[in-house]
């Protein structure tokens, strides 16, 4: 099994030099947020990442989840470093104040989380889900719901989920059976069938909140008729103590491609007792408060996933002895070189290098953005954060998944045969991550969203404040001979891509289907060129550093090393979604549906 | 679990209209070999494959092989399909008469073993094994050998391994350390341990004939000290009966990520007797006798695997509903439409019927490449036919395996979060099928075979027969204008393969590690256009039937739709191959090893 080392001069590169969280941090009033304070955090899950989780997460596979009688026991070891983790208050770190937290950036949970996900998908997923429980309830709830239900989720004794998907419909709500009908005391009671729950039941935690999305009797059919409602394992006293259990119950736990040790629930709500959230018949709204949240936190798994793997292929690369390299033996005292002497081994291991500290520096980013929604006061400001927001984060999402996955698959390609035997644990990567790209929205339906609701939906104005930040880059350093061999291509492929925008636009007011036969490969073309933009700024930066002089020479030079791998070997795989994107949609609606077969 | 049709109709299309081998079959002599015998053997293989076979692909998961004490048991059902399978004479259908074979052509059990494969990719290897070991006897063996072990092998009472890697080597055999010791009766002693043995130690068969490569003392060291052996589990008298227990032991099965119906065996070999087949030290010449073949078996699994998951997504993409299409409402009396109408569920099926199709006619026509090899009397037909195999073995290899695990992934993003799901049958064939990404020689030494040994090797005299073959092709149809659509980009892309060719070489001149650098995405390249140029001649065959009058209008006019939605969307991805092939292996080369990670 690969041992995970947390790649900590990396996160603070992004975080520090790339990102100058210091001053973002300050300018937003997060006054505590010291570099010193940041590095602290950093060092301490570090630690805990490394000695505690990482070492569950082969058992977590093995073992997996049991369920009996409704009860579901989570692998050995999981309780007990549930336990350290709140012990250790992370739960709290960028929960507010007045409901016990501590009040600090939500980038900096998000680049925390990273650690967690890399270590071990199936453990970082349980407090994963509590976020977006608690984001929700203080974005929607009401003062009383709050008091309620937030300080145990802050602390983290209670965990959260969210109860979205049925048996007939996942991506299409509106389709959802769910019932909440009002009850005398202003409470509703919830009947249904939920699938696909993430820690939807296990034992590390005293309650489990369920953010439920439910019908209302007489509310309009499809998505303008769905509420949101609070739906507690345990029914919760207005002090927030614990009363009587709730009509909740797990029915049965799934059996999965990977991430066994989280536990994949059936959800029965048989007369349960649930709190409105919101309006009633305006739960889609809300819930995409957290949605969008839980797409980062997706998108930063797919980085996760790459660094995990990129690891386990490094150590095996550089020990596996296995044919001289073509240009002149390297280990002339041994029986063959180490394979990373291979280009194409090295191939391997500089696309998973390039996803991760790319995407790495795109969530990141992305984390930055977050913090502007909540704390800027400048309403432009703001407003220009959430533009791009809006339009990265499903880029980032499908994107990152997608290459997250395929750097599993290269670390197990690494291996060689060896990588398909569970006992390296480079297999479990792949297995773990395939659902990155299949929850919160599959690939395709974030390629809609962004290409068919964001950008076709606005005209292409949504595209506008990222544009300009990718110009004005360009602008500033254009006429830096070192830097031409980054800002050349970036502003050929962004005017592509902004050709190609226009084209998509112009034929789909012909045939609305030229829309989702180009979304997936629109989406990859941009997620090619927006890293292409981080790679550049952050070589950018190790010039810098370089130029002004650095005792970690090496560390910088790599920095720009791996930029220009990613210049000459990823980006360019964007010429074959612009060439497919250029065919149009006609070929893919030609054939009859019952023509598929014969 | 996805129901299993065999493709009947697709592969007699492939077998009897594109590649004619009716003709080629009475060319070649084999007079058995009638349009309706090979119908009537088709639709055997169908019902067996059907009905017996893939209802155990699930629970041969499930169960996996057990090992107890040396002794492995398959799982449920595998043991008596398996003596279904040697009853209905399967083994021996192009097996040698003199052996008691059915002397059928090669080609013919490629075609069949698609449908053993697309059924159960872990049962199917089982009787994929022996035919390597058969054709190593045969080719190298002694008579005395032949008499001795091919019987049993042919008619499968017996079943054969290939016993290659070891612990600490894999690709490069060279490294070997099992030993053969000359006895005074002129057999071999075999010490040594080999790892990653399918089918090594099982219950299916009576004996188990191991092909090990092995090195005698005193040999040259590395790939010239090679010799093979015929290593029976149990010693074998003159006379073909089974005699006492060898010093074969399987020392324990490993836990893989998938195909886990099928053992994968470590094998301990203790002083165990082996018999040299052909020359000392020529092992590894006579080796390729059988990684050949299994290369094109592996082609032809990434073709299985395509098409069990395309059926699986087919069936789920029209029964699913969710959403409605963007170009107006399909199915106005159902709460949503089938998920077939949206555009980018098409683009996955169409992918994964496209590489299904194509990769049959790849493979079917390597498959006649490989019975001219046995059969063809003219010696310059025979050697065309050789230059063209080693040309497109390790591309149809490479391409095939990694598209049909692309395909599998499709078959899971059409399912969305239930393609996660064990139940649905569709993660397991994404599991199973990454293995063919690896063994007999991964992605990345194919691509390495194919660049730097066939192509460079020869300076390119390798590709001068298949290039032929399509420029010949390309005049036939320049001037018709229904083939146009095929014809230009076949020629734009075969001049610029052409072009990308004379580029590496004469990069490789001053730095051979242009060559690893480019090969991957050389082979990817050139497994694009030779697909293209199989999917034209498609599109030829189903417009001359459509122009000559049929009853089948649906089925041609949907090949020509397939064509062209792999002209229009899948031969565009060679241009990403090719802009990075471009920017050639610099940037790989750059960052020293201890430079990855800080």
């Amino acid at each position: 099994m690969p041992e995970y080392k947390a790649p900590i001069r990396d996160v603070k590169f992004v975080m520090q030099e790339l990102l100058e969280c210091e001053a973002h941090y300050q300018h937003l009033g997060y006054q505590d947020a010291s570099l010193d304070m940041v590095d602290a955090i950093i060092g301490e899950a570090a630690k805990l990442t490394e000695e505690v989780v990482a070492p569950l997460n082969q058992i977590g596979d093995q073992q997996g989840c049991t369920w009996k009688d409704g009860v579901v026991t989570t692998p050995d070891g999981f309780k007990e470093a549930y336990a350290q983790y709140v012990e250790g208050g992370w739960p709290t770190l960028s929960q507010s104040e007045e409901f016990g937290g501590q009040g600090l950036p939500h980038s900096l949970n998000i680049s925390i989380a990273e650690l967690f996900s890399s270590a071990n998908h199936s453990f970082a997923m349980y407090p994963g889900l509590s976020h977006g429980a608690l984001a929700t309830i203080e974005a929607h709830g009401t003062d009383a719901q709050k008091q309620q239900f937030m300080p145990k989720l802050v602390d983290g004794k209670w965990t959260g989920t969210m109860c979205l998907t049925e048996p007939h419909c996942g991506t299409d709500l509106g389709m959802l059976r769910t019932k909440a009908e009002l009850q005398a005391d202003g409470t509703y009671s919830l009947s249904g069938t939920k699938i696909f729950i993430s820690a939807g039941e296990h034992d590390l935690s005293d309650n489990i909140v369920h953010i439920v999305i439910a019908r209302i009797p007489g509310s309009p059919e499809g998505n303008k008729g769905i509420s949101l409602f609070i739906v507690p394992k345990f029914n919760v006293n207005e002090d927030g103590t614990i009363s009587d259990r709730n009509g909740v119950n797990c029915g049965s736990i799934e059996h999965k491609m990977g991430i066994n040790g989280n536990a994949t629930c059936v959800i029965n709500f048989d007369g349960a007792t649930g709190h409105l959230i919101g309006e009633p018949n305006r739960g889609l709204k809300c819930m995409f408060t957290f949605m969008n949240a839980a797409r980062i936190g997706v998108a930063n798994e797919g980085v996760a996933a790459a660094e995990a793997s990129f690891q386990g292929a490094l150590a095996y690369a550089k020990d596996r002895l296995q044919m001289r390299s073509i240009s002149g033996v390297k280990n002339p005292n041994g029986p063959a070189d180490p394979i990373i002497v291979h280009p194409d081994v090295r191939r391997m291991l500089l696309t998973q290098k390039s996803i991760a500290e790319g995407g790495r520096a795109l969530v990141s980013y992305l984390a930055q953005l977050v913090d502007i929604g909540h704390a800027e006061k400048d309403e432009a400001v703001k407003a220009d954060a959430e533009t791009k927001l809006a339009l990265l984060t499903p880029i980032a999402k499908a994107f990152l998944s997608e290459l997250g996955f395929e750097s599993t698959s290269h670390g197990v390609q690494v291996f060689g045969g060896h990588g398909f035997i569970k006992e390296w644990g480079m297999e479990q990567l792949m297995r773990d991550t395939k659902i990155s790209c299949l929850y919160e929205g599959t690939t395709g339906i974030q390629a809609l969203d962004l290409l068919a609701r964001k950008i076709i939906g606005t005209q292409g104005e949504v595209l506008k404040p990222f544009s300009k930040d990718v110009t004005v880059f360009c602008q500033q350093n254009i006429d830096n001979p070192a830097m031409a061999e980054f800002i050349k291509p970036i502003m050929a492929y962004a005017k592509e891509w902004h050709e190609i925008t226009v084209l998509i636009g112009g034929k789909a007011m012909k045939n609305p289907d030229e829309i989702g036969g180009a979304s997936v490969d629109y989406l990859m073309y941009a997620g090619y060129v927006t890293l292409a933009f981080f790679w550049a700024k952050m070589a950018k930066v190790a010039q810098d550093k370089l130029a002004a002089g650095t005792t970690e020479t090496a560390f910088y030079e790599a920095k720009i090393k791996t930029a220009q791998f990613y210049m000459q070997r990823m980006l360019p795989r964007a010429k074959g979604h612009a060439a497919c994107i250029a065919n149009g949609v006609d070929s893919m609606m030609a054939l009859d549906s019952e023509d598929f077969v014969f």
